[in-house]
């Protein structure tokens, strides 16, 4: 039955070498099998920034739309979010801010798993607090599961793979949960 | 099959006359029938504050324990949390912090519809936000609805009931959110 | 003494007829013969999302050094911030990530007056919150005022001047703590 | 002239042996000799959960009143608080909530330090937000300085101190800037 399920995967981040992608990486292999895989690169959906006066002007742009239409046919979201200052790196959150414009919300009613990770001890544990409130107030179903991976500069092997056993253990633990709650929620 | 449902509902409040036990029982009045509500008064379950040497000393003092067997036989939860000083009352904090005390979780995959009222017009907006996180820190599924009541001293009727169409809606399709949600976890 | 004070006013927002351009010609009215003020548009340093890559590249791109530049010359600082799905708009959060790269840290030590405006009940509170957490961050000094202006397409009149003396009153004396807190750390 | 300033002093919890009384003694040691510190035990200020039925019907109940008057006697503030369940915790909430009832608000304009520990990687680092969202909710200034102490319990040696040098400097700058800006406040 899970198998049916339409997952949307993607990072926060727009560098090529973030640990958020490794990261993503770990949940994307875990879940490989069980759901059918969207692996997004927000590159590949660039936008500008969130500007009032452009969408009155001239709709969602393309990228944004690109993205709407992404997250729309996904049945189940699973994203990993780097922390700037504190919170929400701006990128990701201008990429939500046009997703939530316009006649559908593609979050409302999905199941999302947020992960985060930084270098740092902290783990992005700002960050992924600021992404599920975002999310929830979107009408998403947050999946209660905590990975957040700190010292990231050290925490992947050459083949990207998390290093640590019980850290591999808690997102294997953390993508089960989305599964089981994205096909709860499904049926 | 709803009607399986177990539902604790409580409000994050001591005082009598609490606006958000008023919320609650309209929150009540919406379930019943279609779940077993379990109506909780903190004051039943009363506390001391948290204290470390005490819990090493004498464990969890009675309150404490029922409160824990009062949301251990629930499905599914639905509070109402009043806002001080731009979050979380100190008294509900205290009570989730002994709750999450101990061998078991009682919060570990429940439903949970936080909502929250407040005489400000804020409507306990940043106590809501605050609960949700500290729940699905507990491993809860936040309920994605918005249920925050501003001007609460004006907004029930002597029956204690909500005046405002618009806002009675929105709880109903809260409430209803609650038992889809407890139900396919549940399932 | 406090004529000497350069402010820095900002708002939070790219399109013309933002509600926060209004609250802040507001505040920048009351500042007025008190300290200079700069008047920053945030369309006169656009930047592009922040990009790791990008950044290793091509350092800071022009516009993120010029809004860099304008903050470092100023003493303190006041910004309004419109809120996007429960917090700071992605556009903002970009600016300051991009502001926050580099070797000088232009937040630093400078008093910061964070308010905001919403068309909703809720003033912008939460994205006020997030941006004086994001500041702290940076080791901002924040001023405690709660300039939070709810039903925000109500709020003005046609010169664009808040139209509640209570509203008006509570931004005047927030102003004058930010030139308190200023001229002291300065001094 | 700094010696002229007087500091109230308190951890968040009530155990003995708390991580945040050892390193609020560090915060102690470092401020000796350069202001009056008054140390505060929260046991010393016992009082019951907050019930604005009691407040009613006896107004504040001596607890609370004698740590109203020690805040208020204080022109600036340090404390340490643990983080239970992703936030501050329900003991010290509640002693805020008291403190914040009645017609004097003993936190307005007072600088705050605000630190945290924690076993954990993170330092106790969502604490630390709350708490300073809580208090420049209440009109103080918080210092911007972060002061997060992560597996307190291997952080302190035998005699209470910080193990770690760059622990020790960081907290030492960070009481200097408590300091700086207590004393630009008050002069």
């Amino acid at each position: 039955m899970a198998t049916s399920l339409r997952i949307l995967a993607f990072a926060g981040s727009l560098r090529a070498g973030s640990y958020n992608r490794k990261l993503l990486a770990n949940a994307v292999e875990s879940l490989r099998g069980k759901a059918e895989i969207d692996l997004l690169d927000l590159r590949e959906v660039a936008m500008p920034l969130y500007d009032g006066d452009l969408e009155q002007a001239s709709g969602l742009p393309e990228g944004a739309r690109a993205f709407k239409a992404r997250l729309a046919a996904a049945d189940a979201i699973v994203l990993a979010t780097p922390e700037y200052n504190t919170t929400v790196p701006g990128t990701l959150k201008n990429a939500i801010d046009w997703a939530s414009r316009g006649p559908d919300n593609p979050f409302r009613g999905k199941a999302v798993l947020v992960m985060g990770a930084s270098p740092g001890s902290f783990g992005a544990v700002r960050s992924v607090m600021a992404v599920r409130q975002i999310l929830t107030g979107l009408f998403a179903v947050i999946v209660p599961a905590a990975v957040q991976i700190g010292k990231a500069d050290q925490a992947f092997d050459e083949a990207g793979r998390l290093r640590e056993a019980r850290s591999l253990a808690t997102l294997e633990k953390a993508c089960a949960e989305l599964l089981r709650i994205a096909t709860a929620l499904k049926g």
